[in-house]
């Protein structure tokens, strides 16, 4: 048993908690109210050339701790786990053909999964993908398309084949398209945080993709994406931890700082035990989420300890958050002081990338053993 | 014993109702989005005439009800507790000069008491109003001064004697002074929530306000605004009622019509329970709400129940808000759902007019008998 | 509106408060410890006669408050609320038979109602009434019967027709039976709390009853205990609210005079913060609960209120008795204190007499209108 | 990172469970229903000369799994972390005479340290060690004294000079004496649970020790006590988890089996999720517990996570036997189904070996570095 991180994990936080302090509060600050993609940044990061999992979270948690937040991290980990599919089960040439882009960061890839009516029940999207000679033609909709507006190329997922009921989730393809206008309508989602990155709703109709740029077999795309969840879950995990830390040091220093009734605030137990309790919440919510990333770079089976990461992390980094609000008093409501945007965006982390109850309902079935409640 | 509403305060409940339902959720979402302040809404309620703290209480409850929230209730409710100091306590030819363009919506007033180096201990305020002849010069800063940028007046608190450790309350003054831009530097505070109502920041140097303007005696300015504090605890408490309620019926309304994996999401104990608890502890938290305006209205000691109300009213808004957002998944996070404004402006009250944490304070030294602990 | 009790009600609160404060926390610690019935108390309050369900609530909170908690009021409160079957539904012969007794306190009825296999499903119960001549044969078996070992008589819900999956609920029928333990086998169930008053399983076999001693119609007992379930929920939710009241008293005693690190530890905002916080809980439960009761005696619906009233109740009852332990520290865990007598039996109530569970099931499927769960 | 069991810690768990499962609940809930001590458990396990603080620890976390809880630890946990002070500042001769008996089980020693006056605060204890010739003569009053009725010899903290409000922790001394009768009485508390292992009070009155009997130097025992609170906090914590595993393993069980409405009551999310959580929570509780026993035992500073560890392991213990009883129902209040006794026995470690309060204090001053609040 060892629960330190390795030299090597102890470098990359260095350099990566540096790195980012060179953008800062303000940074972040004007390009979620601007609603502006973060490309200083996003270019300042492109080399990294982070190994496995734990590298990434490291490098993600210290990320959002920098007050980037979500917005940093979303603008990265696309890249991170998101083009893992393709690297996986691409062909050659299509892996020869985007990666080096993705890695220099000239190209942007973004992904189109979720649909609207579908919701956490993949099985039933309904946009389609239909042989027509060497090449696809596609129609359907997708939601919450990170980056769709600023990206060349889309993973989509499709039907290929009907649904199935006795195998709901066979019948599905991957496939890197380019983002053409001329078939697509793109259009940002207005939302409550987040908003240097947009996500998009992506109307496709008669979008015609070669059937080389279908990633691996046809069919096969749910169980492909599938490989991704944990990883998914694990780094998220972290950014949730990211905005938790940054929240509590700015609720500490506050508290430490801020007088009233001639004495500082931070002194009230009525304050400092939320503080408290929300630091050793965030502890152990990081020790799980280390965990399920070492079992990940392992080889081993790591979908209790993803999904109870992410739970974990997301809860601890609202509350954290949330605290630091309550700390700051007035202040905490008002965008000069980060925290009120701190809180936005943690609140995503409780229903994506996969919602609270669907963790419950994971841990109930595979780790309880208790029926299927759905 | 009886808990029913009377036949007026039932009319009032549905006039407010009908009047409010003509506004709507777009409406106040774009008046949000665009820090727009809501002046047909605003000069439709401005002949309410609302008689006792009951009937306001219905009022806003209603207003807040309809989708409008705090951008609905914080254009009126300053009017209705904020004014009373004046009609209370002011002189008759002050009351003369105001009220009727209270009344009838061509005048506003805004509330300049806040400090930002006092906080919650109005005794340290440093704002200062020098006696020079026949009139007073104030010298000092405001903050959250909501309306300010939008009003002809301002309610004033400063010191006109130096604070005293022994009697650290007296030796403030009340003036209704002129929103005079040649003395004072009116900034506005960008904030999480309640955009459509700007607070700012009032920075005052060398405003001259006549002797006449004073509102009652000098040094009982802290006195007077004492009165309104339980007012204010009661009306705002209504505020978060009513949006706890309509983000309830919007959670309730998606619940039911949104299927995943072939049943409404709302047959899920999941998604229901903390829903049912939510309306559960909303409508405890009435009772007390309802308990402290009828007490107030009927002469009766209310700090108790008025503190309590707040304290139980902005947590279970807030919850509802947060369980609205949760049931409606990614779609709870886009501003077209309205659920996410409810929880940022629900967000705000369990932080003002006063702290949950100083409503503890209170309970625990003036209804247990505990010690004061700081 | 009107939030305050009558001259009556507040009579009645202080003649209780008086009466019960005769007996005591020793009293109840050792009737508890020793699993003995209070017969001094019983025979006490046997002749009190209260008129309404409000009477009947502020009797039970105060007698909960007295530190009797459940112990004191389970002896009393199935005379009140179990009693009522009878006099509404029972034969003028069968009413002339037992209510003399019942008011004088020399007879004592138990119920017997609830069933191991069935539980919350009382559908499911499989105790079955054959019609054989003038009587009836009962064989089956129940759980939870309270005061069985000290009654002479028992009210049998039992099976006189089969279950019917159309209309379940049908078929069933109430008998006032003799406790007969030649036909009758009666054991106590030992449990956590509430020892002074035994529960017991009982087992019958070929207990014959005269149809003379049938409660109402045959197959139309379920129907009658529908009306009750209401009182009873009112009933115990202020026996809970009796709990959390004498739970915050110890503890702010304690809190009060008890000094570590040279200051009483209630100044300690870590444990006045809590208790402050299940204070202003129970009161607002507590107006729940008098309005439950209120629209009882009036005849106005109240099965929203009632059930709200006993989750909130419960939940608040349990809440203050676990920080009164936390309070007392090392003290809460030892029996000379108390509260964790009341820890115990607060517990209980979050179970029984409908799991918190199924009142949120109610306000999910009838207040809130979401579709049915289970 | 390497967050697995070595070979040789599996064998531990695994040797234990074994051994333990040979005892069960029926063992323990008689023990603890008549007040008995477990001496065949304890013999059983006499043996056992584990190594560190994570062997330890992996052992009193199956005990308690086992069904024992706190009663099979408790009876074991004192010699493991106890005689500690023992072994690193006895002289020679007193470890000679002392130790043997304890490793094979023929010698028992309870530690008197808390007292009824000082609590939390150890530095006010008033029991004094008086010197006189060769031996001190010694005054004062215990509280909580495990094992007292059944033990040779008591480790005894008291003052040997009086208390300097300079360095209030100076001038207490530690002494291992005889438990002498006629000097002392000793005199069982009546508790809520943990009933198998009783605590008592001692009073002392004029008890001679001897001066060779003192374990170290004069003045010093405060600091001495000091190494062993981590230990103490870290073992603790594994037995909350043991509790909290064997209290979900019964409540998914019976919500596997129980059907209620035709369907197994743990298809229902309201009973599922709760579970679910509580499982997540101790989950994580555990990473946090033994990353602490592997600091402790790797020499690095602890104290961070030790006390982390109490508080998360404590609050998920409870959690997690509360929820058991409401998954039983009214079968959780009743003592055949053990999970009350669990619930009895988890409540008593959010109160020892310290407060949840003092952690958190502990949190805020030292890893936050907010300002002392006491």
């Amino acid at each position: 048993m060892d629960f330190e991180l390795t030299q090597d994990q102890h470098d990359i936080q260095r350099a990566v908690r540096e790195l980012a302090a060179s953008f800062g509060n303000d940074y972040w600050a004007e390009h979620d109210h601007d609603h502006r993609f973060p490309w200083e940044f996003y270019d300042a990061f492109a080399h990294g050339g982070w190994l496995g999992i734990q590298e990434a979270s490291i490098l993600l948690e210290e990320v959002a701790a920098s007050g980037a937040a979500m917005n940093g991290c979303s603008a990265m980990h696309l890249t991170i786990f998101g083009i893992n599919v393709l690297v996986k089960h691409g062909s050659e040439a299509l892996r020869a053909e985007i990666l080096p882009g993705v890695v220099d960061g000239s190209l942007h890839v973004c992904f189109g999964v979720t649909e609207p009516d579908a919701g956490t029940d993949t099985s039933r999207i309904t946009t389609t993908a239909r042989r027509d000679g060497d090449s696809y033609v596609v129609h359907g909709r997708k939601v919450w398309t990170t980056k769709a507006g600023d990206s060349q190329k889309i993973v989509l997922l499709a039907r290929t084949s009907p649904r199935d009921d006795a195998s709901p989730t066979d019948g599905m393809s991957l496939f890197l398209a380019d983002v053409d206008r001329s078939a697509m309508e793109i259009t940002p989602i207005a939302k409550m945080g987040r908003n240097a990155v947009a996500s998009h709703e992506v109307r496709i109709d008669g979008l015609r993709v070669p059937a080389a740029a279908r990633i691996g077999e046809e069919g096969d795309g749910f169980r492909y994406l599938l490989d991704g969840l944990n990883p998914e879950r694990i780094l998220l995990a972290h950014e949730a931890l990211g905005i938790g830390r940054v929240a509590i040091e700015h609720a500490t220093e506050y508290a430490t700082q801020r007088e009233v009734f001639g004495r500082p605030i931070g002194q009230n137990q009525g304050l400092a035990f939320p503080l408290a309790e929300a630091q050793t919440r965030l502890d152990a919510a990081r020790l799980m989420a280390r965990n399920a990333a070492w079992r990940y770079d392992n080889g081993l089976r790591c979908g209790r300890e993803a999904n109870m990461a992410k739970f974990l992390c997301a809860d601890a980094g609202f509350e954290a958050a949330d605290r630091a609000v309550q700390t700051l008093g007035g202040m905490g409501y008002a965008r000069e002081y980060h925290v009120e945007r701190y809180f936005r965006e943690a609140r995503l982390i409780r229903l994506a990338p996969i919602s609270q109850e669907m963790v419950l309902n994971y841990v109930s079935q595979h780790v309880l053993g208790l029926p299927r409640s759905y």
